[in-house]
């Protein structure tokens, strides 16, 4: 893979955002020679040190969000029910993304995995926080629900999951989706316009 | 004019979102048939309600903002130096907004001062809560800068925009840029191809 030709892509499960803008980005950077490295961490972690907090502990804000979250998903033609249960820690398919990007020293399983997930969490509501739901969808994989029990509690993968937020912190991460090229950082679902003029000319 | 081809314009003179918005909204709506009501409120006025925050009391998020601002003005061709003194509260902008208003019967000249005050502010840098530089501005609508000292400090004024502001806020605008059409709200410069959309579409 050449580096230069890269985007890295943060994310956290529980953002809706997030969840749109990975059912595009692929296309959108294949389109300009790009590959995408997909990078989930929480975003939660990042509120101790921005002193920020999540879009629903605002209710006025919220309640916009929510409007602008089903409006911005019709204009993409992206299915989404808003999850019962939200919003999620999503450490477990977090564990499991790197998981499956360690088993198969690459990322096609791990961003297969991480598209089921968005998808039974923001279009099938199921609780992805829940480790049946997390069996049912790792078994297309190749795990057994017991395989999948002892992942999200190991802690080699707490621990592997846990280098990786603190490495997105580290790069200062403070969003989801953030994405990353050429050291140029690009903030929301609403900058993939932004992103692709950038993937084209080279900057502005 | 026909109240349903309106797009209501809610901007804080402070915000470098709004002032990039400014230089569109009018040529957008245009294109579309739709006549714009510009209405600066306080954008800290709301903060006493939604629990935010300003962007720049986050200093990840703020060093980021500086750099999507200009990279946001230079996509669009608009110029922006950004304010020596930021933020800054904007509410003798905004009683003089609402005197041209009043005055004329219309936004024609209210337009155009805001538009004028943005320029000095976002791209001159000079300081639009000095009744000098509001003077200079306000000059070209037929006022003198005793005027302008007048109407800035007078009950009335001040009474005017504090109404419009308690309105804004009793309409749940919660941001700048926020713009409302058919009761549906856009909010940010971000979200103005949605609302081009929405103008030609009457919605998705």
């Amino acid at each position: 893979m050449n580096l230069e030709k890269q985007i890295d892509f943060y994310f956290d499960f529980t953002s809706p955002y997030a969840y749109l803008a990975s059912t595009q980005i692929e296309a959108l950077a294949s389109r300009h020679g790009y590959s995408v490295v997909w990078r989930p961490f929480l975003i939660g972690a990042t509120f101790k040190f921005t002193g920020r907090k999540a879009l629903i502990q605002h209710p006025l804000v919220w309640e916009y969000s929510l409007n602008d979250i089903g409006r911005s998903a019709r204009l993409l033609d992206q299915a989404i029910n808003f999850p019962v249960k939200f919003p999620i820690l999503s450490v477990k398919a977090g564990r499991l993304f790197y998981y499956f990007q360690d088993r198969d020293d690459n990322q096609k399983t791990a961003k297969e995995f991480a598209s089921a997930a968005f998808q039974a969490y923001f279009v099938e509501q199921k609780d992805i926080t829940d480790n049946r739901v997390l069996g049912e969808i790792a078994a297309a994989f190749g795990l057994s629900l017991e395989e999948v029990e002892n992942i999200v509690k190991s802690p080699e993968s707490k621990e592997r999951f846990k280098i990786e937020v603190d490495a997105a912190i580290e790069r200062k991460v403070f969003g989801a989706p953030m994405f990353i090229v050429d050291g140029e950082m690009f903030w929301g679902a609403d900058r993939l316009q932004q992103l692709a003029k950038w993937l084209e000319t080279g900057g502005w």
